[in-house]
């Protein structure tokens, strides 16, 4: 499982008032314990702040692979040139997040990622709009992933995102997000899938135990990495759990080393 | 999603105790408190009681039904001659756990279930012993409901239990499980599947964890019968909301009443 720590996003209060101040501490933390909870990938966001965007995501990268001796970042972006300049400092490879069908975005992007090493989280959406069956996620993946293979970006650095849609505007979002997981991830060998998980329960109460069920479920369709909150100790336990259960764990051990580690709690 | 209240077992210390005391009050107490909370069938187990299960049975299904104005209960035991004599009192349609394919108990339970309205278990185990794979229980789930078809019992009445083996035993086990659920509930139209949980982390530490998560996967699969302690407030909560995340909550109706009745938190 590939866990991206979502935590580093403008949108976030005390995340945009840190990189106002330029609050090199702040950030840094955050970026530390998410990846001592776990994480293998920082998400850096600055989307809010426009026309600063690249330079501040810039700044995010240098300061968190600094506090983190250089773990990778997952560049939190739709435009190219924001992309292009924290890759000009990123340190190893990175993650980009995320390139899509949509005919602007595909073209800026690719010339970025084509020929590396980095990995590319592949949302399924297109000019079209945002896929609602799961056929439409099916289409969309198809067209995204030929497109991205055949300019020599590996299935293996491709994390396919079929975009989750709010159970609460359709009583079958759920589903049709769950069977689109288990089919990309059969239909295409070698590939990746990864999600959101907050968009399932948006304008229903107790969210937190929905993305919860909507994590387990999507586990066992075969999910393979998720953009998450990693300092949130209860959901960390049931990814582990559920791993262990769709038996992705051999004899339990990474379910018991979490339990020896006091992360089950 | 049918709720059988798992409580009234005789191998609860506590239930022993009253049923040895022939304690009533204590009996329907955990009856009660069963069906407030959500179970739609009480199972009651005497199995413990050697030479005295019939009649220990027969009493339980009478005080429990006493206390609940005939709630429909779950008659728990392998034996005919325990289920007929606690048949003999029971009012209305009972289910039966449980019939499987090992000869002697299908023979002697099929006639007191063949033509009546009474739900079944029908537990995938054969005189060859216990089912390891998807296939190995596909088979046993065929044979027991032609048999079960064949003499009168239609489809809706009949819970085909695939039988949960511990993932501490092989790490596969959890979706060997899962996916007979699946095909079993793909295969055979109107049937239904149930289980309990507790047997998929037989010796693993937070067995709760592990079972939730089961519950939830096996939800997804098409699972619609769960035997389980409905006073367990966040198991049942999981329950509510894999339901809705599985697209079987219309406009989240279920999701949302069990919120405004404060049974998510």
């Amino acid at each position: 499982m590939f866990i991206v720590g979502e935590l580093i996003n403008a949108s976030r209060k005390p995340i945009r008032a840190a990189i106002e101040a330029q609050d090199t501490a702040a950030i840094q933390k955050v970026a530390v314990d998410e990846l001592e909870a776990g994480a293998n990938y920082i998400d850096v966001n600055a989307g809010i702040f426009v026309g600063k965007e690249a330079n501040y995501l810039k700044w995010l990268v240098e300061i968190v692979q600094e506090a983190t001796s250089g773990a990778p970042c997952c560049l939190d972006s739709p435009d190219p040139k924001a992309i292009e300049k924290a890759l000009s400092v990123h340190k190893g490879v990175a993650m980009i997040n995320s390139i899509s069908l949509e005919k602007e975005r595909f073209q800026g992007l690719l010339p970025l990622i084509a020929g590396t090493d980095h990995k590319v989280v592949a949302l399924c959406m297109s000019d079209e709009g945002m896929p609602e069956t799961t056929d439409d996620r099916l289409a969309i993946a198809d067209k995204l992933i030929n497109g991205l293979v055949q300019n020599n970006i590996p299935m293996d650095n491709i994390f396919v995102d079929p975009l989750v849609q709010p159970v609460s505007t359709k009583d079958t979002f759920g589903i049709e997000f769950l069977e689109a997981v288990e089919r990309i991830m059969t239909t295409f060998k070698g590939i990746h899938t990864m999600c959101g998980l907050s968009n399932i329960s948006y304008g229903l109460p107790i969210r937190k135990l929905l993305n919860q069920s909507f994590a387990v479920m999507a586990i066992d369709r075969g999910l393979d990495g998720l953009i998450i909150n990693p300092l949130d100790r209860q959901m960390m336990a049931n990814i582990i759990a559920a791993e262990t259960i769709a038996g992705r764990d051999s004899y339990c051990a990474a379910y018991l080393g979490a339990y020896r580690g006091g992360k089950l709690e």
